[in-house]
């Protein structure tokens, strides 16, 4: 006998869980297939030589290997173990686990470039694994949701990112939250024109305190990071802008003036923003942040990022244009835009803003209880036609008291049970009890039926 | 650069095959939520303690384990490596892929058994990992599609496997099939009434082959393997046994007639055609086959196999009923009774009968094509209304020559193009063209939502 656990940062999902998870999927399958994207899948498993120096030097060490099958220390010789793990590593595994969605995609473009028809718009929705020290909200396994368009430059696919999001949103009926956008030519224009060029980097960071410690202490933590004085004099107008796309979009314009890419950068996103004009796009929810930062080392465009408002949890959602998706796999020039819903973050935000229905949309509508033999049997017959008509009914298995299977249904939070009794079976009705209000009434099957086909 | 590859035994999913297995997939799980089944969803990682001794020595070869994180010779010596890598196992790995859903849905159920309520309906699709040879038709990692009940000893749950079934083949459009049933306790009397007690295993390995070798043949095997002449003399009648249920009931009632578990045997199995008959079930398809075995070693009670006839593949499911899932882990008496779907070989099914749907479901309906910047524009309005109505729509997204654009969507094999030119602008329309005939026409957005909804 042992007692069973879990691997740490590993999760299991519950029925409640996974149906609200569902609940989340379905709204961002639904809208990735409403904007043309098609669903591909990899393997958990990938050749370490496709994953190792795709993340840098902390992602190579966690990435999880596996052990190669069958005799695994054949190459190893005593004299090995003194040289230590990393350079007995590729003795011992030749295949890792999917540490995200990007490089597996970048390695599918790549393999099938002769079958795929571009523009390629594919989404992916699978597990990935990090053997990150494991905390409150991070995993060792977690899913990654992503959406990407690959061959095509066309900023089309930036205002098609802003739709999906608003769309997804709009179905979770979430409604306060912001897009923000920014471009890595204007961050780059930034730099440039307050000369500290190649700088978005420590600028980033440091500016991104400025809501906690304000401008003072930002201006400080600059200077420590070998900013100019009079960096920092130019940076100022820029520190606090006022509200409204437009109105920020002038003062770029004014200070990017001297900028070619600065300037270039800012007329993509015009572009973008014109486009969602266009479609009619309610842009409420847009925000221009210039000093968005996320991907710095291989973004290039456009920078997205959404964060939900009255809670505290950072940003669901974050993406970016590149330039240069499949290089390292032998297909250059292939540039792209890709996007990706944190699902672990937007259920933290619906249960937190109490969102989920009620009542699971895939769960058990009506559970059919009795009192002996004869309702049992009259309840099989019911069974049938209910599930004929497409109701997700259950019938309790087991001859047994009453107050079990209402146990039972009530543990479940079903909505409703149909008692089937003597009475029942004399009229050829069920008396349909709701279990939330305890209210019941006699109905006919067709009755019940219609009544839960009403209902959601 | 490198030139990408997959581990062996590994695929990718392209969208025209994710398409194929989400058909597939979402009339099982609509068939279990209809049945009451709730989803669940583990870790692809389990500790090497829940796995290990489970499958057998065989299964434990095949595990995949995961390499330590870290410094992971840290506890080996120079002298370790002599002894070999099973020694050296447990110093490398703790953690292990998961090799199949059913143990851990027995961990998951040991260690939530305060908060679920019994009998527990669970399903899971999930994939899983083997390291076996690679081949035709087998690979290392593969989805398994498991339903499972258990916490009732219930006849109603083997019924109503039968009925979930059938539902999936009926969605699918398959109809030439055969559920076989069997129950493990025939088998055992059967053993008893040829004087061959404990021997079901060989017995079952050698009836296998009957269609191929015939009846002498197979003597000669189970002469080999050690049955008595007098036990294969008393075996025949249950060779060539007519078809139907009824008729075979009754042969079987009189060949068990002194073992009281092959006649338990047999009397659930009525029960399980009873309850059937109650729920109003056509027993078309179901085949009684006292010779059918499978899980030997676990399954206790009812078994099931379910073949595609006109094709020539293996059994496309499979399961039965077992006694003690969760004694490993601690919780003794948890029994049930599980199912799971082939979903590769049902893919391989339909797609030898040409069952899948022409278009898939899931796919872009509508492409909006132009000539210039003006239907671009226009494009753009149209792909918000059309969206807004539901419909899956793309606007092609750089102004480029329509040729190009039609060739996309024909790789693609989308269903319709909309042209956006300079008359359809005036009118307000789109040329609407049905591109596997070519025919076209003008209609309005309505028009086109119209025939597009009404379309599948």
């Amino acid at each position: 006998m042992q007692k069973p656990s879990l691997p740490k940062g590993t999760r299991d999902f519950g029925p409640i869980q996974m149906a609200r998870r569902n609940y989340i999927l379905d709204a961002i399958k639904d809208t990735f297939q409403l904007f043309g994207y098609q669903q591909i899948e990899t393997p958990a498993m990938e050749n370490l030589s496709t994953l190792t120096g795709k993340y840098g030097e902390e992602g190579d060490q966690l990435l999880f290997k596996i052990l190669n099958s069958g005799d695994f220390l054949k190459g190893v010789v005593p004299e090995d173990v003194a040289k230590g793990s990393v350079a007995n590593l590729s003795k011992l595994a030749e295949k890792g686990l999917r540490y995200d969605l990007t490089v597996p995609f970048a390695r599918f473009v790549a393999m099938n470039r002769n079958e795929l028809s571009f523009p390629f718009k594919r989404y992916q929705i699978q597990p990935v694994w990090r053997a990150d020290r494991p905390q409150k909200g991070r995993y060792r396994e977690f899913y990654q949701c992503d959406a990407d368009v690959v061959g095509t430059d066309s900023l089309l696919c930036e205002a098609e990112i802003i739709g999906m999001i608003r769309q997804v949103f709009s179905k979770l009926g979430l409604i306060n939250y912001s897009i923000k956008i920014n471009n890595r030519k204007i961050l780059t224009g930034i730099t440039e024109a307050i000369g500290a060029e190649g700088k978005e980097g420590p600028l980033c960071v440091a500016i991104d305190k400025l809501d906690k410690i304000g401008w003072e202490k930002v201006q400080e933590e600059l200077q420590q990071r070998g900013f100019e004085k009079s960096s920092l004099t130019r940076l100022a107008p820029l520190v606090d802008l006022q509200e409204g796309v437009k109105a920020r979009i002038s003062v770029l314009a004014e200070f990017l003036k001297n900028s070619p890419i600065g300037l270039q950068g800012l007329q993509e996103l015009e572009e973008v923003f014109l486009l969602l004009e266009q479609m009619g796009s309610n842009l409420d929810q847009v925000d221009f942040d210039p000093m968005l930062a996320r991907g710095l080392s291989y973004y290039t465009g456009a920078i997205f990022e959404v964060k939900a408002h009255e809670v505290t949890i950072g940003s669901v959602c974050g993406g970016g244009r590149y330039d240069n998706l499949t290089g390292v796999f032998g297909l250059p020039g292939v540039s792209g835009v890709g996007f990706s819903f944190g699902v672990d973050r937007l259920y933290d935000v619906l249960e937190e803003l109490n969102l989920f229905p009620r009542h699971r949309l895939e769960g058990t509508q009506l559970l059919l209880v009795h009192f002996d033999q004869a309702g049992f049997g009259y309840a099989l017959r019911c069974l049938t036609v209910l599930r004929e008509a497409g109701i997700r009914a259950e019938l309790y298995p087991e001859v047994t008291k009453l107050k079990k299977q209402l146990e039972y249904a009530s543990k479940k939070e079903l909505p409703y049970v149909g008692i089937c009794g003597d009475q029942e079976i004399a009229t050829d009705t069920l008396a349909v009890k709701v279990l939330a209000t305890g209210a019941q009434e006699s109905l006919t099957l067709n009755e019940v039926i219609a009544k839960l086909q009403a209902s959601i």
